[in-house]
């Protein structure tokens, strides 16, 4: 079964397209990349969807953003297969996450009830008709209706493609904000998956401030710089790394706001960088010792996967664990969420099951997704 | 096949639920209208959609709005099926409208792209799992995707229904606005549908500014009164009446502004509720003598079937036509939309396309709907 997972995540960054080979006959979870790319959304694009998250809104950019970004994911597809050689027909599904907007798993009043919702922008017929491809959508709510957080939904497909009877094996994506799914070795144990804290959105704002770059590339800039040890201890301490999870963070939490509080003190730029790099080893390596376990593997994924310094970092601080990049196990560090939405698809076309209640909090299991087939 | 159908237009006064049996073995279709209610929605519930309507919003509002209402069908639903001793596990499906929003089937521009698109509001999942039955949604979007104006989509019923081989039937249901769906007895013949002009909404209007209530109870009202020749003169002046089909219009056109400019010219109360009902009537008979048929059966639906004084005037207007209110074709004349959807889930159900490319100018047929199931 090959479905297309179609992730565009909140860094608004653009459209990450993965397409996926399931084999659905094998016992475990087995698939091929068959192809995955990226495709940026232009300025304009990331502008209405600013708005939206602003909320300065109105009802008709709500509407229309999400054809706009629906006819966007379409192109993506048939760009994707067009220069992969590989004919439309052949995808059985599109897996879209859609653009999230608004996220209040919490229950607010309106008038005499209660309500939680989640809104991810999609037009799925839309979708559909572009491409000739029944569209999957929408995986967030039934798991809020159910009275879970609707996140995080990447650990059902860590558990299925990396669970290991041997060892405790840690998934830890270095996204803006740095997660990890712990799964134990013992099945009677239970998964955990949690945000740790920042994970390259502090240090790229501040390669943006102070040298004018998109991010660090490799960790050369934090290589160069030298630790202040009192910047550091202030640093981490903010509430958020030591507190017991459940927990998950965001930029309002960890993005300019914080950044603004550090260049304030005139460190050198490099230092800062450097000191950066260390608070989001520091957080992570904190958050797996005490919450997870003592020893076992690290795979790690998202763009932070490329950031040679912090992952000799994190070789140093836990000496107990092995340290891998996730290619080495099949899956390309940058398409990891896309894949993982292209799993959901799966999951959902073969009936199954898709949320994890010890991890989201929901009463029960339920299927995710809602579905448009022509 | 038991299935819900859910309507809650763009009157606000509630949710209209219909639950109707279809006979899926017959011929030509079939259905037992099972039990039908409208459940009024709270005045606090109707200022949120009217903040969203007039686009005074946030997106937390749109997000949370669209649980809320899904939390009150789902209430519907289960407190129709607990009147009427039906259990919940005997309906297979549940088809629900969703609020309209916004509805914009001509190209806008965003960006470098041009546009179209339509927002009813809905949480299906949260839906589907308050009442553990499948929910089927979003019925205009895919007729939109391949150009159509996404709508009427009742059509599509009216011609399973009621056409028929020897005579030319029009379907006319009068609502705030008056549309009709003209069914050719010749196959080869087009169906036509569209807005003929104002039904009940410049009467209920006036009704409100002169004698405090809702609607003019069966036209006791219009009957006391004189027909003021030169005003009616006046209100079919509008251009909308003599337009050519295709044409749809709404309370921007015959509201509150249209009302004003005759109010303020002091005739007799009564005589103006008899001179709308004339028009009304008059608007009504033009656009099916032009633009349907010279004969045939009319039937009428929505609240103007219970104005018995209006439909006089339409019989003494239409005598070459024969005229009845659609209880006596078995479809309750308040509940003939939430049917009309019920069957909309059924062609879903069934795989077949929905919506009618000759009335909503689509480039050709799909499948309506797409679908939450647990």
């Amino acid at each position: 079964m090959v479905i297309a997972g179609i992730m565009s995540g909140t860094s608004l960054d653009g459209i990450d397209v993965a397409l996926c080979d399931f084999n659905t006959e094998a016992d475990s979870m087995e698939f091929k990349l068959l192809v995955a790319n990226t495709y940026p959304f232009q300025r304009t694009t990331r502008q209405f969807i600013e708005k939206v998250i602003n909320q300065e809104i109105s009802v008709s950019l709500i509407s229309n953003l999400s054809a706009l970004l629906s006819e966007l994911y379409a192109q993506s597809v048939i760009e994707l297969c067009v220069s992969a050689g590989i004919s439309l027909s052949k995808i059985d599904a599109i897996a879209v996450h859609g653009q999230t907007v608004y996220h209040q798993p919490t229950a607010v009043t309106m008038g005499e009830h209660r309500v939680r919702s989640t809104l991810q922008l999609l037009d799925a017929p839309l979708l559909s008709h572009r491409t000739g491809i029944k569209v999957l959508f929408d995986f967030r709510s039934a798991d809020i209706a159910l009275g879970g957080q609707g996140a995080p939904l990447v650990p059902i497909f860590d558990k299925a493609y990396f669970r290991n009877r041997d060892k405790d094996m840690i998934c830890l994506n270095i996204g803006g904000i740095a997660n990890i799914t712990c799964l134990p070795a013992k099945p009677e144990q239970r998964i955990k998956a949690f945000d740790t804290g920042p994970g390259n959105m502090l240090i790229d704002l501040a390669m943006k401030y102070y040298f004018s770059k998109n991010f660090d590339d490799k960790g050369h800039v934090a290589e160069t710089g030298t630790l202040q040890h009192d910047l550091l201890m202030e640093l981490l301490s903010n509430g958020f790394i030591f507190k017991i999870p459940p927990k998950s963070t965001g930029s309002e939490s960890f993005g300019q706001h914080f950044l603004a509080k550090i260049v304030s003190q005139h460190y050198l730029a490099e230092d800062v960088i450097t000191t950066l790099t260390h608070f989001t080893v520091e957080s992570i390596a904190h958050n797996i010792e005490s919450f997870c376990t003592e020893s076992g593997i690290i795979i790690v994924s998202g763009g932070g996967a490329a950031n040679k310094f912090m992952l000799k970092l994190l070789h140093k601080r836990l000496p107990d664990f092995a340290i891998s990049t996730s290619d080495t196990w099949g899956i390309h560090p940058d398409y990891k969420e896309a894949i993982a939405f292209a799993y959901l698809g799966l999951l959902n076309i073969m009936r199954l099951p898709a949320n994890l209640p010890e991890v989201t909090g929901a009463s029960r299991r339920t299927i995710l997704g809602s579905r448009y087939e022509m």
